[in-house]
């Protein structure tokens, strides 16, 4: 599938051997994310073994249509270490600010396709109820065919599921779209989900591209309440049976999970997911710890992430701390985008020798108080440099923290630090 | 050594039995921060089987002088939910400082004695190392007097030490203040330290104004590189020893600890002091699970935070943004704050009924769009607002982040919803 070559400079990247890459990649617990209609300057592998990803949600909504700052918060994400974006837009043109992101983009780029076919079905007969299948798979080749590297598709949810849950009911019912937008589909239509029944078409188009598919998970827990319930249980099932469905067609594949999850189930999500989906690389949102801290959720997700990484998790989506409140801007991506990197970086730093050696040189340089080698070293450089400069320091050494009552300086003399 | 109707109001407000509060107490698991000098609105209990609590640092640095902003950032920490403060003033008036701390504050206040012992040292001999002994004991007994309701005593980093850390050497040395004042006494001095050598002085001034002794981690690793290391783990053990001399004389105690730790460590940590200090209450700083964010610190004590809430910690110490750039001002104390009551809520909600009912009343709100009830539960209600006002919206329940693709709205008809 991929050129010798190529698959050395992901291997130099992540630090690993050609052939423990090449292993992974054929076991299906790696994938590598790159279209082939696409070049781009940063490719990534994604799975067990390798360092954790982190993707950042990009794209215009129904009330923000704003093309230019998404292509900002593109800019923004890439300025602290994103590995992919996803271009998730339902306001203005879709496909153009799709060529904008796929055209900008340094890193791999991945959709939502069902959101295109049902605002095309929105506008074509008024409401998205009305759409055709082959609507759906013309919107899946569309965006194949513009270089797309991952596509989220939710054909997990499946009809069977929505019994039950009128039944047995959720506190936050469905909050994935692209799970709301095909449920309420099926709920209208009486028909099973289009990209369950007919899979197999999906397949092909990822083919024929190269197109990973990520399959999204419809039924995640939007509230604590609901956390790893029957719903979101009965789905990772699917996504199991539809891991070895895309491996059986050479279609490389990622699985999606939660959520809003209870910090003491973290761990077992993301070991349930390695076991029913078969080692299949596992692709989480947060998870949140809590659902009241609305404004700080980047937090929240942190925490979760983290868990989640040291549980098995390959591949973090970062939250904005505009989650759950509005659209987020520029500030809210960077901040959204740090967090997941101490996430990320706090797993990484166990099994990888070179982001380690970042934390042993920062407190290397700390113990000398050798500020300049301090920043180079942080996360955010110009606001850790902001923050000692707003200090007004009677000695060049220390920070206004303790003052001349600095530690690192009081032993000095003692003769403790290597 | 507590009334039996003031035991019942602090097992009210923790939503345990007053039973259970007393044999937690009797058996040293749990302790009551107060002094017996003082009266204040919010007394609390610390240890195991009750919610996380969490303590913020305040006061003056050498290089930051100002006592109006420290009791503004008081305010703040109360404001935001903090459950005791530290008053760590190393500047200006220190006696005037922590008077009008324990003025102030309607929650307990610590303190950790020897700094002003140490400032004292530096203004009559020129510098501490000259200080004696029985000055350390007369600061204690000065500000056990003032009221002050739990005391940092550093007895456990003992003169052997110094020894083994001056072959083996670490990466940040000591980080503690406290650690570091009495490592260098002992180092220029050739003696014991005297926090340890006369222990029972010390037990008998907190007995005396019933003033809990927080047994402070001298030794706590301040690099990722120094986790769980040799000196940590020696002074460890001592603070088992200790734990015990305070039971015998019955002088309440808590142990505290790190610090900068591996995240695969953490919990281990946490195990590791509820075995050595014979499940005594334990109180953590971070603990921080990388040393590359600078700036970003409360996050990155959120994560460990979390996990060690999980793993057995009973007591946070906020870290804020500011932590190792600069002497923290009002806004690093909040977003310290509420970083914190993110990891220690996502523990509480486990346990305590009271805590799980906000997060289902936010996510019920939550899927009805009411938006003023969403709020009325969220840690930060006025970013919260903030936040979503921002955004000037066509229809008023959704938001700006999906806008009319709101999956909530979306699936609506479907009835899914309890």
């Amino acid at each position: 599938m991929f050129e010798k070559t190529f698959l050395q400079q992901i291997a130099d990247n992540e630090k690993v051997s050609l052939q423990f890459l090449q292993t992974q990649l054929a076991s299906g617990r790696v994938v590598i994310l790159k279209n082939n209609q696409r070049e781009f300057i940063r490719p990534v592998a994604v799975g067990g073994g390798l360092k954790i990803k982190i993707n950042t949600n990009i794209g215009t909504s129904t009330e923000k249509i704003g093309q230019d700052q998404e292509l900002e918060k593109l800019d923004i994400a890439l300025t602290y270490g994103t590995d992919t974006v996803m271009d998730l837009s339902t306001g203005g043109d879709i496909p153009e600010m799709l060529d904008s992101i796929l055209a900008r983009s340094t890193v791999a780029v991945g959709t939502v396709p069902i959101y295109e076919a049902a605002l095309n079905g929105e506008k074509k007969y008024g409401s998205f109820d009305e759409m055709r299948p082959d609507e759906i798979f013309d919107c899946l080749d569309r965006q194949g065919s513009a270089g797309v590297d991952f596509f989220t598709i939710h054909a997990g949810i499946r009809r069977e599921f929505l019994k039950f849950l009128k039944e047995e009911k959720r506190t936050a019912g469905i909050v994935s779209r692209g799970g709301a937008i095909l449920a309420r589909w099926m709920d209208t239509n009486g028909q099973e989900n289009p990209l369950y029944e007919s899979f197999d078409t999906v397949l092909d188009i990822a083919k024929k591209y190269n197109v990973t598919i990520s399959l999204g998970d419809a039924l995640r827990p939007g509230a604590l309440a609901d956390s790893t319930d029957r719903g979101q249980l009965a789905e990772l099932h699917t996504l199991g049976e539809l891991v070895k469905r895309c491996w059986k067609k050479g279609v490389q594949v990622m699985v999606e999970g939660p959520g809003h999850i209870r910090i003491d189930e973290v761990a077992l999500n993301m070991q349930m997911q390695k076991k029913i989906c078969f080692g299949a690389p596992f692709y989480v949102l947060g998870p949140l710890t809590t659902d009241i801290a609305c404004g700080y959720d980047h937090i929240t997700s942190s925490i979760g992430g983290a868990i989640a990484a040291l549980s098995g998790a390959d591949f973090l989506c970062v939250v904005t701390p505009a989650e759950h409140l509005r659209h987020p801007d520029c500030e809210d991506i960077k901040l959204g985008v740090i967090a997941s990197k101490i996430a990320a970086h706090s797993v990484d730093l166990l099994r990888f020798p070179d982001e380690w050696e970042r934390d042993l040189k920062i407190s290397q340089a700390r113990s000398r108080r050798d500020w300049p080698e301090v920043f180079r070293h942080c996360l955010d450089k110009e606001k850790a440099q902001k923050y000692r400069e707003s200090a007004k320091l009677s000695q060049e050494d220390i920070c206004s923290m303790c003052g001349t009552f600095c530690s690192l300086k009081l032993i000095e003399k003692c003769n403790l630090v290597k």
